[in-house]
């Protein structure tokens, strides 16, 4: 199941006809590196699973936290999810294939024609068999990057995890190595005659902000620790 | 196929057991109302298809946009997608079940233990078959819809569909009877001990702004229209 740790970050992605992008005049990105740069921006990603069986197999969508270790244990690095052991989503995923999906938002398409409206995004498409992450070691360590993955630093703040709270939580890894990656950026591309008729055409840039950290009760106006300020200050700034 | 334009906003969401919400500390919202309230603030949702067949099925998440309509011709209303005749996932759609998601992100939660820490959104997961819509004014109805989803008004100023457009364009109807909608807010929840402990918790507001309309090349300092400025506006304001 494990395979060597040293899958180079310029091993081209889409190894394989589910994961090739296929269509549009959105970008697909061949490089590895591009695909952990997104991976470690995002704060949700979505899961699909499917469950049930025969006729009444369908997929279900969640959304959840993933963190990618470029490092981990699986080809292509490991792209860890979690969650609790009565969560049939998760509990059905081990024994399927499985395919996790991460959209960054970045802009509205605002173009002269319905047809050629969009939006700019950055996402990436990973599918393929988790496995459960049974040793105690990778799955603290898993647990720790998902913290971190939402809070930069937040993990080596806290306790360390109890057996009770270990036991509660499934830790899948799933390898990274059929992925890809799409990137639309820009203004619309409109046909001519669009353009020519004087339809005003153009983006709109989006992008997450945070806004002050709300302490809870308990804390009062006690200081708010430096990962915290630290992820609040990095989103609110100009980019 | 069709069914009553008069299921009541007020008829309880989650008929079905693979739509009712199972775990978790999480609010399960039960009013039809909250569906097309989330819906209806949703630029981005994730589409999950199976694709394949037998020991080669796997799904697929991908993200699209979507449009909700409550007078819309399906039993619960009507929520619309689309996409290029080529895009596999939507051509396999109509024979199967699918699976559309929304999550808006409204904060990250930093509690005292690695295992209270979570996220604030709303989120909305819809399970059903779609049809694909062959009425031309229904598709066209339903790509208005869907234009004015991500930009409000908009799609009154823009010129007809053209005929090849329409060809190349695939509409899903898929019916929002079968749905659920959970959400998180506050801050964590986290165990007596820990709150003792002194650890700091609490959480991070965030929300998704807009920055000033980029205007394509050929449009210079022209002015920018009253829907796009109306957006931004939106977008941009401190809630």
């Amino acid at each position: 199941m494990t395979a060597p740790l040293t899958t180079p970050l310029t091993t081209p992605l889409s190894p394989t006809d589910r994961t090739t992008v296929r269509r549009g005049r959105i970008r697909a990105v061949e490089e590895r590196r591009a695909l952990f740069d997104l991976l470690g921006e995002a704060l949700v990603c979505h899961l699909g699973v499917v469950v049930g069986e025969g006729a009444e197999a369908h997929p279900v969508v969640l959304p959840t936290v993933c963190a990618a270790d470029a490092e981990g244990p699986d080809e292509g690095g490991t792209l860890y999810l979690h969650g609790s052991v009565a969560a049939r989503s998760l509990v059905a995923a081990p024994d399927r294939t499985i395919c996790v999906t991460v959209t960054l938002l970045d802009g509205i398409v605002a173009a002269r024609s319905a047809f050629h409206h969009s939006m700019n995004y950055r996402s990436a498409v990973v599918i393929g068999r988790p496995r459960v992450v049974t040793d105690e070691a990778e799955r603290a360590r898993a647990l720790d990057l998902i913290v971190d993955q939402v809070v930069p630093g937040r993990a080596a703040t806290l306790r360390p995890h109890t057996r009770k709270e270990l036991a509660a939580t499934v830790v899948l890894a799933l390898p990274l190595l059929e992925a890809s990656v799409k990137i639309r950026a820009g203004g619309p591309g409109d046909d001519a005659a669009d353009i020519e008729a004087g339809t005003w055409g153009g983006h709109i840039p989006l992008r997450l902000v945070a806004d002050a950290a709300v302490p809870a009760p308990e804390c009062g106006d006690g200081p708010v620790p430096d990962d915290i300020r630290t992820l609040v200050d990095r989103l609110d700034g100009p980019d």
